[in-house]
């Protein structure tokens, strides 16, 4: 089980008026997690889209707020696998300010797969299936 | 018990590069109907912060995709109390594309509420409280 | 000449720590101001990118910032054309509070046309020039 | 005179229906090139707001669209001063893409500096002045 760790420093545009970072911004510090936990992993979601012509939609996703992050701060985002079959993925992340120990979020993403063609779900990419039986194997088939 | 409706015309920053809402911006329409809710109600977040210096903010967020909207595109926000406590509210939101009846999304989200002095938890502020006994007393206390 | 109006009330994301309207977000203002005046003129910008595989691109911008705007406000934002050509549009936008004289801000936006094939700019569809020939004839090919 | 330099990717929230950079997003890689300008000058803009009391709110800016960035690809910000005087500084910023010759966008930013008691124009923070005048002594005074 692998778990892959990336950083990000809050500008202006990403907190509020209250100096922290706002709610929904969350969601994309998760998508930084995922897209650098993909291109880790040797896999390009960008070439997926423009070879394949295969996207990888979000179906669901939650947070759990539980202590803010101040505008300059360096966000730390920790990805992982949660569980995953042929036809979806549900990645695991939480933030964390830099040099510190204190939760400040998690929350859980859920990507599906689309083809372009005739908009209808389909399988993950072989490539893609690959690299989750290698990191993720035990996390396989676990989604409810 | 009431459903508040706000509609929102998708523009360019919206949109990602499938030219369809990016998943965290639904986060974004679900604030726009909270906020909206409450001042329908009478009830100005604004006025809060500045004479009680309270704030509500977001403990948790989900969202649940179903059909994707697209640029130029109304989104109808639909806005409802799922439930409450003297300290917590939780709203339930759904999102339809204007004149369509197929659900695009739905999600939840529960507020606290903060001091600013000491930072810590308080009691929603007892005009809010009103409005919730009389616009859905019967989902007080099922907060679990 | 024909001054287009739209508003606009700011919501938590929107502003930045201080409260107020985040300086990039302004042209997400004047972005709103143009697509109202096209579709106010009877013009459709996601059609004409759908049907005509034409897109307008921004190839200048720019922003007076003047007196700030606050959360929970209401922008009104003033469209006019400032100049054209057969190839180019310059719209000329301000910005003020609702029910307010002062002037919040203004700028300019500028627009080429691009076809999608070859990527290689264009003229702007005959349908824009008309009307642009109708609502702003005398703004006509002052573009230095 | 030192010129700066730092990197940002692309990700899904930046991009628009076309997957390229949304032109108001520029203003945010330029905020990120005068943030680090100013960290790796040893000046912290946080520190500034905080213990000064001061914030120095823009005041203009421009933005000259060349070339487009695409989603995934790694944007490069040159930022550099371009005048200044005790009251105000403008900032000169060039994106490229990372790897490649060709401008892609080019813009100034230009800063006033604001005391938070009565909210008026301040004088810049001396040291400030101090490191542009290490910087950029032959831009100073230069400001039209």
């Amino acid at each position: 089980m692998v778990i892959h760790k990336t950083s990000y420093r809050l500008t202006f545009r990403d907190v509020d008026s209250m100096g922290i970072l706002y709610y929904a911004r969350y969601f994309f510090l998760f998508e930084i997690g995922r897209v650098e936990w993909m291109r880790d992993e040797g896999f390009s979601y960008r070439d997926m889209e423009k070879k394949m012509q295969q996207s990888l939609p979000v179906t669901k996703a939650d947070c759990h707020y539980i202590a803010p992050i101040s505008y300059d701060e360096i966000a730390i985002v920790r990805t992982e696998i949660a569980a995953w079959t042929q036809t979806t993925i549900r990645f695991a992340h939480t933030i964390h300010r830099e040099g510190q120990d204190e939760l400040c979020a998690k929350g859980q993403v859920e990507l599906g797969c689309l083809a372009h063609g005739d908009k209808r779900p389909s399988a993950i990419p072989q490539e893609l299936i690959t690299i989750l039986n290698n990191q993720a194997r035990e996390k396989r088939g676990r989604l409810r």
